[in-house]
């Protein structure tokens, strides 16, 4: 039996923290920022590095209530030191969460899975759906991301992954009415046509559709403004060849748009399965999937599946607290307002900011385009997140051209913190 | 847009949890026992039920540093109230829980990816042998589990999966010794011949192997007695075919064998990639792998993986106060002590009752192989496992004929515990 001990090689004792997280977990594993933000505490939508220091969060949608938030602390709390068990015993607070949660859905999503991830999610989602439709066949969209595993992997387009894409993965470009000249009918006539190809060209290779897979809000495609009716074309289309219509609610849902509790009720449907995932449980890993009860039997018939972890009374309890402040706090009728606010300050930024080309978004959720000359600045848009990282507030980027400021804070966001942003980015903006 | 309300058939209010558990979550989601556990809190090995009725739990290994270990209750709240986000920001307890997780492992296993579940461990696991590989074949064994994804269940074969068994994947029967009547040597050359065969069978098809994925102490299988030498002659061919060995470590890790951390130490080879799951947070969504720093750089180069929640400070400061537990309570020597006494103890109960056929198992994991007139006993293990419930302790069972009693308690089981579990053992065989 060997017995060497895996650190062969001993790192110096004054190694930085940075140096010592790449020997151990590799040079890969992503950071943000050109200088990594080296963090020590957070509360509510602050969160403070090792020196003190303190930044206005306008990135993380995982702190979902706000950091630390001490209803859903307390209620982990309170719950981890009774019982943390799987579900295969019965227990209140996991029939109890499930039920406030389905509640949220719209007929006749009225049954839940839960996981402990949104890969997890959207894994058993297309699990379910191509059981129940016995195709095999996924459409996404062509600059998407819904998880980690090689199953989602395969079916990724918006990320570097050695599987994408899968001879059974078609991938349709979402319609943006953005810089679009021409009637919006006519961008929606365009991708229903482009769905429908997609339908053709798998049925064309003998694969049956399972599924269309969508973040009803395009959020790492970078937000784009869907011309009316466009998806209920698309889903009608892909219904029409068998296939389910998946809604991937991990970055639009719980409220974060401000009008509806789910991204998806910004449409004229209902989906098939929608799954969930970061802000359900604030940071605790919690996610999970609802859908029709004549689904989950008919896979729960043939598939025996269990998830240790999921929905156990800790998650269940740390859920239903989430719920509570939601509800407690109004943070949708928050992210409504407040978010209207910042869309006008936005404005008032483009109309003095030539590198501003669009702005997008809904709710707590916003998108800046940034253009040069007629061409994508994603160099200015790194250069940007870089400066406003150094002006005390967090931001990111989306789009298949990285040039989209992403803006999507906890949602406690006030007024306040809404003009402090808004200030900011000004500054950043003219001093760039 | 759809404004009916999801319950569209509201229970009646004296509809039993039961009863609501269905309606929400569906009647295939999983429960034990004919009547199920009603639990209300749990505490060391002990789970009470909502009656206050106390079960000597020897069923869970989620629970690995015992239920509600105040040790990781402490350190799970005092880190959730600081800072609970994602690893794209530098932070101390994710680099050094990584880097004492990775220490207890023998070279080259020196750097980790950690994950929420064991399911994704696996099959992040996977997705990294095809890359550093090129192939796509997976051997397993015949009667496996190792995840709930897509990818996991077409290499399933010991749970209903509609997927299985996936074109790529052979499955290989485990040696074991208990009933063999032959030399040890000629079983285990029996079996390097049948992994020969998979990876003939699999070039066959002109399909490369990319791993061979095994629990080394092959708990679903039944813990059989593997004769000395047959895995690492296995590991070779497949090795010797450009394949890598994963060991799942997520039942036999974490000192539970008592003689070594982790199961693969049992043997004389280090495998490729080593997985980890359920007992590492104690019951917070925490798991991983270690493996070969070049192997996460190959793979880091080409794939973007990051994973929400995983390794973040919370999960950390979790994984971390498990193992100040298991050294500072020394419970992998406790697993070897106890585990010899409850080892002597089964002897003696196997000497008295004709149905137990033989005895399995190493450290603190059991197994009770029940046969009657040379048949296995499956019906008599259901009737035992119910009773015992009833007789206020907690078993399972495990097998390809649901026929060997699985017991796998926490790891702080002492011998009161044990003689408890021994002499109601005794009475509900007798009784049976």
């Amino acid at each position: 039996m060997p017995t060497s001990p895996s650190s062969a090689s001993p790192l110096p004792a004054d190694t930085s923290l940075l140096d010592r997280r790449r020997h151990v977990l590799g040079r890969h594993s992503p950071l943000f920022y050109d200088r990594p933000l080296h963090v020590r505490r957070a509360e509510g939508v602050w969160i403070e590095d090792t020196d003190g220091r303190r930044y206005l969060d306008v990135y993380n949608n995982v702190p979902h209530v706000g950091h630390c938030h001490p209803h859903v602390v307390e209620a982990l709390c309170r719950q981890a030191s009774q019982l943390n068990i799987h579900t295969r015993y019965l227990h209140e607070a996991v029939v109890e969460y499930a039920e406030r949660l389905v509640a949220t859905f719209d007929a006749p999503l009225s049954m839940a899975m839960l996981t402990c991830t949104g890969s997890e999610a959207n894994e058993l989602a297309l699990r379910i759906a191509r059981f129940v439709t016995g195709g095999q066949g996924i459409i996404v969209s062509s600059f998407s991301y819904h998880g980690n595993t090689a199953g989602l992997a395969a079916a990724t387009t918006g990320l570097p992954a050695p599987e994408a894409l899968a001879p059974h993965v078609r991938a349709v470009e979402i319609p943006d009415l953005t810089h679009w000249q021409g009637e919006p009918a006519a961008l929606a006539a365009r991708f229903a046509e482009q769905v429908a190809d997609a339908v053709r060209s798998l049925q064309a290779d003998g694969i049956r559709p399972a599924a269309m897979l969508f973040d009803t809000l395009f959020s790492t495609e970078g937000l784009p403004a869907v011309p009316k009716g466009a998806l209920e074309q698309a889903v009608a289309i892909v219904r029409q060849a068998g296939g389910l219509f998946i809604a991937d609610e991990v970055q639009p849902g719980l409220g974060r748009t401000g009008d509806h509790m789910w991204g998806y009720q910004a449409y004229d449907l209902v989906p098939d399965i929608v799954t969930m995932g970061k802000p359900l449980g604030n940071g605790h890993p919690l996610a999970g999937l609802v859908t029709r009860p004549d689904h989950v039997d008919a896979f729960g018939s043939k598939a025996l599946y269990f998830n240790t972890f999921a929905g156990n009374p800790v998650s269940s309890a740390v859920g239903s607290a989430v719920l509570d402040v939601i509800e407690g706090e109004d943070l949708q009728g928050n992210a409504r307002r407040v978010g209207a606010h910042i869309q006008a300050g936005l404005q008032r930024l483009a109309s003095r900011h030539d590198l501003i080309a669009s702005l997008r978004g809904r709710g707590l959720f916003f998108g800046l385009e940034l253009m040069r000359d007629g061409r994508p600045a994603a160099g200015e848009a790194r250069r940007l997140i870089n400066d406003m990282r150094d002006r005390g507030v967090l931001i990111s980027r989306i789009g298949p051209q990285d040039n989209i400021l992403k803006m999507r804070p906890p949602m406690p966001f006030s007024i306040a913190d809404a003009d402090l942003l808004l200030s900011t980015l000004d500054s950043a903006l003219s001093d760039l």
